[in-house]
């Protein structure tokens, strides 16, 4: 392919945009590593490639990927009877393709991969232990991070709700660097509906929250307390080792009053220095590592 | 001031390259956030502004700022014999100094902040007890939100090495949220000569690093087990509680072999998904935390 004014080009183009996602169902999938863990998640998961598209020079460097567009080649997508369509193009269509200014000689155009409500609890679901739910969170590098660390924390659900960014944003799904296609995903849930559905299966809402009145660092001593089996004092507020749900709220606001009533407590990481606040990101990554490791306790020290 | 095209807006506007700093040995401090941190610190701790330019918007909008405004007219910048400079401007004067393309309507020059080596250690001089060391780290943003939750986990000293990107990049400033007018920095070290001063000093040296074979899991349970007053078996590789300073790696290729070996411990953030590895700036957060909660471990329960 090499005319980057054809209808195919601009088809993809306008995945950039909700209204073009959502008219296709679709979204883009830029740079060798995103479009890796794509092809791999067609391959062991279930079909969700629409199509490849790669630069002579993308195809020459990327030996394992050429590997993984061989077993992917003649697979059909999720539409009956069509197969993934692969070709190779010039860097301009590429580019012409491509929302990123440096989509590294590799796009591909994937099916949305929410599940459903009934995938999360039930026989045969997920039945999440650690869930990240992103409330109004704004920015699409923000969002993309915290999927990112949700992965990296072994969370086993992320979700977003109404007036969040799109998870399939292009710059948030070039920042989770794969891990789109490594952790189930539902967007735009109604917050107090899904909240009560999982209290009914056992799990505990948590919001983080940099006014709140629980610090995470007494969970998370009175987590490992528990684990060394030493009685404390004072029972903490909430035992971290349980299945938990973390809310993370808007970049500006933080969460609103009626967000934070969903929430059994609200969890501060204390601020040692003179930083007014810490980033949403970075204090998801805080809060669900140490969910992490109060869930994983029985493999400590392995 | 009215004409976007006057040699002093241009002077300003150079501040958004590496060159034009290095000349005024100044840098751009943009929107109410970090303008008002940079106030606080020209009025607290010493003299380090040379301008401020703010529209009629911005001005009528954020009171506290026009209060620490008022206080700053007159005072002297660090340049002998020169005072702050103060401007209303017009939106597009801002426009056209900022490196933002919303710089929320204000705008500060300041003079860089580096301390030397010899505020460093000794008598009268910061004596750190936990050091962030940028290493090679490439990206403008993750550096800034480096400095922002070395902030926020107390860190008193942040430092760069050669071949890192320059804290006084304009995207950096942004993401530092005012942090770098919080916490001490220094620029363009010698890895391996601060690390045998900082040694000398008592510091111990640890390396972030994916591969490592020391858990951060494993420091962090320790350091608890230590508060808590119980003997483990295994005496472990790093005592957190100790005064520290961290390696954090380029983005791409992590720490080389040689800033590995300047490290006492090679530590990773264990990962529990499927994610491939943590940004750098997560990875930071996770154990700039983990440092801070074991150092301030003398004023746990507070």
């Amino acid at each position: 392919m090499e005319n980057p004014h054809a209808d195919r080009v601009k088809d993809i183009a306008n995945l950039a945009s909700r209204r073009g996602r959502a008219k296709k169902n679709q979204f883009l999938v830029e740079g060798p590593q995103a479009v890796r863990e794509a092809l791999k998640f067609h391959l062991d998961e279930r079909p969700i490639l629409d199509a490849v598209y790669i630069t002579e020079a993308a195809f020459d460097r990327h030996e394992d990927i050429v590997d993984l567009l061989e077993a992917a080649h003649g697979t059909p997508t999720p539409e009956q009877g069509r197969k993934v369509f692969m070709r190779m193009v010039t860097e301009e269509v590429l580019d012409s393709m491509a929302e990123s200014v440096t989509p590294q000689g590799i796009i591909a155009v994937s099916f949305k991969l929410d599940i459903t409500e009934a995938d999360i609890f039930g026989a045969d679901a997920i039945n999440p232990r650690l869930i990240a739910v992103l409330t109004r969170v704004q920015d699409p590098g923000n969002a993309g991070t915290i999927l990112r660390v949700a992965d990296a924390a072994g969370a086993d659900l992320v979700l977003t709700t109404k007036g969040s960014v799109d998870l399939y944003n292009p710059k948030t799904v070039r920042s989770t660097v794969g891990s789109i296609f490594h952790v189930p995903i539902l967007q735009g849930i109604d917050l107090e509906e899904f909240a009560e559905d999982a209290k009914a299966q056992g799990i505990g809402v948590l919001a983080a929250d940099g006014y709140g009145n629980v610090s995470l660092d007494d969970l998370a001593d009175a987590a490992v307390a528990q684990r060394l089996g030493i009685e404390l004092e004072r029972k903490p507020k909430f035992d971290l080792a349980q299945r938990t749900m973390w809310l993370f709220g808007n970049e500006a606001q933080g969460l609103t009053r009626e967000e934070k009533a969903v929430a059994q407590a609200k969890v501060a990481v204390p601020v040692h220095g003179s930083a007014e606040s810490l980033n949403v990101s970075t204090a998801a990554a805080i809060c669900l590592y140490a969910s992490a490791r109060a869930i994983n306790s029985g493999s400590a020290h392995e």
